[in-house]
């Protein structure tokens, strides 16, 4: 029995689209003999579809249009499409109004529905705010193979794993009670450092424990603040992988169930990413594609300082949009350096993008008149600086504005941590695409995409950071040196750790305190980010719900 | 017995400080006889704490508190507090590390832990993030009565009020199986659009079925976009209110227990808002008095525009932080009409404010230099609109920036749902005063407050809302009549109705489809919004939990 990994690039809400998507995967999957169609949680709509849940009628279409995919594909391919549905019962069970669900398309009928059992509510994720739980074991028997179907979170709840149980129920040991010969995951799994060997491992930890070969189907795309890399993976009864959909990239892939050997066999390629670098970079440039794509931009503007964070965004967004795409805007100040402007020159030459340059003094200059008579008797000082960085941003979205094109926002986590940027300045953007990679990792990406010729000019790597906002200024001025910063930033943020406990480790008292007290200073900024490409497992957006008006004593 | 019911204004994560609130309360009540106190949910750390709970220190922080609070509280006075704790049965039980629970504080002692059994996720809670689901039934016996304790959403699950159950359990239910004389319910429930008279009605539709008397107690205060109103009450067997809080404002107030009676009893007064304009705003004062004094500011600057949304924002601030501690500033164009400046200057003497007029001509000129190039052969249009608000936006924020004011943004909640603002423009501020206000409350805001007395300047209300970002521009010249736009942002965001839906009840089918585009493609204002007190029941913000690339086709 053949079977189709189809890795779909679902877009959020586009029902129509999605379908129509499934049932052209769906055709090719039948002109290649397969017999079982697999798509990801919630391929109809997309995940995640968030509010658009609480809509009656984006329910109810997705229900006509589930119908309608049945009549489309072929009748003898077997399908599992995902999709929310009814829980009828709920105002009598007391339960959530919706399902998780896939359903299961045969002979142009939709033959069975199955529901997620396990609902992760957490970080990123709420699906306790629409769903209920499903209760039933979830299986079907296709050409006398017993499959057993798990909705991505339902296959997290090993507890020889975590060494925990992190749900009451493990819907993967009742249908090895039930003696599924197949095991298989449709999910939405967003990336995360760590995130692809975890998944094949908690798969393979499984595998090790039942002896019965497994798929794992992943969503691709970007989707606002997530970005899905896909990598769907086959495991047969050796816990060996023997299939992999692409990384970054929809893909439609096959695997062939032989029922004497009780066991999955593939003729596809294997691969794995085996460099951090790669596997972040890689999910960055479909961040910004996707959305781009996904909100109808084809072009996008980066301010360019001449400084490595801005580098990096523009490199992503040529990678992203093609370098015809992309135009960098020069703002120099009074307190640009000669070298800011030559290196971001060199930059867009090297990118292959074209530049504007616009120098600010006279705007700084007409703000200062319009401001002095208020401002008398103060001095230069932050509020100067800000000045200028909003004068830059207002710039960037002018060109925006007229010309359709996306503002990409280039602040780094380290600065968006400790507030070291402006909002409604450098802040600004329709997306920050490295708001969640401190500084020390975008050094390593820089350096990783100089190994072959030089992309980022090496005297933006050297250098040592600025915000060129007055004369001599460096970070280090106002802040720790970075690898200090993102060590500290790892404790509070990734690890909840306390003030106490971070000290413990070895930094110095004052350094932490003032670090944790400028991140927890910076939340009203924060609030007000653009959506920021999530690639760690402690993001800023969705991931990091902090209350602004609050006081940290502990 | 005597109980006291403390209405507490909690800071989020201000374990010391609100602890020490709790111990003024209790010495407060011990002296006026009381022998039981009752205290808001997590009065210890504040309502929403979000993911502070997150962190392991903040949790052992409030276990030490605690201790520490029933240590320093008269020994004869039995204490509830509100707090977080730890769920040892976690991992066994695969549950989630946390309860949310109240204390009984007696003798010095953490005499008891009761656990919340139903935890809201949907709308603005989260709670399933963090919390499991408490099992027992919660009571305890004092002086031989027997008090049910439930927290907040422990009441919400009354079959018979709803007609439909939202959760499996009824924690009120188990209660009165246990026979209790007096239910409890210690609450943080914040303010929307009718929830005062329905939390009555609750309560009063439980004792109607129970014939025995209840306590509801509320946090007051305002948490970032939360406002919780207070307004405390307290109901006697037959179902009558014989005791309230106040609205808005810290309280202390007192029942008796009659032992013999079997109810209580009271010498407090009562009292309810019968008018929905002065119940939004005094709620949207405290929103700001709160989130200014938690965030550290004392005083505010207001954009003044000549318009109805910044002259209500204007009032509000002068009545949440005093006449001295609020600015308005005039930024006029050449577009501004005449009429807006001496408007406004009306508004800021019949509000006793001080102004400051500062023509962004110069800046205008400056920003249209600077991209002359660059547009060459385009027209005025939208992104030229957008520089006046940029510019005005960036003024207003070298003033909050200099001398340290909260800078108030003044978009009403008709604007925010179809972007009709400017992002980095009159969008900036620390908080979106009025951005759940539609347009139509405001002018009965502004008309209700002139009922004595011209405060807001009739000329304000009278003229038609313009933006004055081109010449003779009016907002009807790109949107319904507010009137009608209204309606169908009711339908479409509080609702959740389709465009077919809406079309059925009579209103134009373009109409319609403009609307509803509008409101989807402003997504990404909203993402990068301040955050927006929240007024009614279905606000921006955690309550409205939207992608921003999508495709909407139902």
């Amino acid at each position: 029995m053949r079977i189709a990994i189809a890795q779909l690039n679902s877009t959020i809400g586009d029902i129509k689209g999605n379908a129509q998507k499934i049932v052209e995967v769906a055709q090719e999957a039948h002109s290649q003999k397969a017999q079982l169609l697999l798509t990801p949680e919630l391929s109809l709509c997309g995940y995640p579809p968030k509010d658009l849940l609480l809509a009656p009628d984006f329910i109810t279409m997705m229900a006509q249009e589930l119908k309608a995919i049945a009549r489309k594909i072929p009748p003898s391919l077997t399908a599992l499409v995902g999709i929310a549905t009814i829980n009828e019962d709920a105002g009598i069970a007391g339960e959530k109004p919706l399902y998780n669900s896939v359903a299961l398309l045969q002979g142009k009928k939709i033959k069975q529905i199955f529901h997620k059992q396990l609902l992760p509510t957490y970080k990123v994720f709420d699906e306790s705010r629409y769903f209920a739980t499903g209760k039933k074991t979830n299986y079907f028997v296709l050409n006398k193979v017993k499959i057993g179907v798990t909705i991505c979170e339902d296959i997290w709840n090993d507890h020889y794993f975590w060494g925990i149980k992190k749900y009451k129920t493990n819907p993967v040991e009742k249908l090895f009670k039930k003696n599924i010969d197949l095991l298989i995951n449709l999910s939405a799994s967003p990336y995360c450092e760590m995130k692809q060997p975890e998944r094949r491992s908690i798969v393979q930890s499984i595998i090790d424990n039942y002896q019965k070969p497994a798929i794992y189907v992943n969503q691709i795309g970007g989707n606002d603040e997530l970005i899905f890399d896909g990598n769907s993976f086959a495991v047969n009864k050796k816990s060996n992988i023997i299939a992999t959909g692409k990384n970054c990239e929809t893909d439609l892939i096959y695997v062939d169930y032989c029922p004497e050997k009780k066991d999955i066999f593939s003729d596809e390629n294997i691969s794995f990413i085996d460099k951090k670098e790669i596997e972040i970079y890689s999910v960055l440039v479909l961040g910004v594609k996707d959305y781009a794509r996904k909100c109808g931009f084809k072009k996008a503007i980066v301010g360019l300082s001449g400084g490595i964070d801005s580098a990096l965004v523009a490199k992503i967004a040529v990678d992203a949009l093609g370098k015809e795409n992309v135009t960098g805007v020069l703002m120099p100040s009074p307190y640009s350096s000669d070298n800011s402007i030559i290196d971001s020159e060199k930059l867009a030459h090297n990118l292959g993008i074209t530049i504007q340059t616009i120098p600010i003094e006279p705007m700084m200059k007409s703000f200062d008149s319009a401001l002095k008579p208020s401002f008398v008797n103060t001095d230069f000082g932050i509020t100067e600086e800000n000045l200028q960085s909003r004068i830059r941003g207002t710039l960037l979205m002018a060109f925006a504005n007229k010309f359709g094109y996306l503002l990409l926002s280039t602040g780094n986590k380290s600065e968006m941590s400790v507030g070291y940027c402006t909002l409604y300045g450098d802040m600004n953007g329709g997306l920050a695409v490295i708001g969640d990679v401190p500084k020390m990792m975008v050094f390593s990406l820089c350096k990783w995409l100089n190994k072959d010729q030089e992309i980022i000019p090496q005297n933006i790597i050297n250098k040592p950071p600025s915000a060129e906002l007055k004369p001599e200024q460096k970070d280090e001025d106002s802040l720790p040196p970075y690898p200090i910063l993102d060590e500290i930033l790892e404790q509070y943020i990734y690890l909840h750790k306390s003030e106490k406990q971070i000290v413990k480790l070895g930094f110095d008292l004052e350094v932490v305190r003032k670090v944790i007290r400028l991140v927890n200073n910076a939340e009203f900024k924060r609030k007000q980010a653009p959506p920021i490409l999530r690639i760690s497992s402690q993001a800023f957006g969705t991931d990091w719900r902090m209350p602004i008006a609050k006081q940290i004593n502990f």
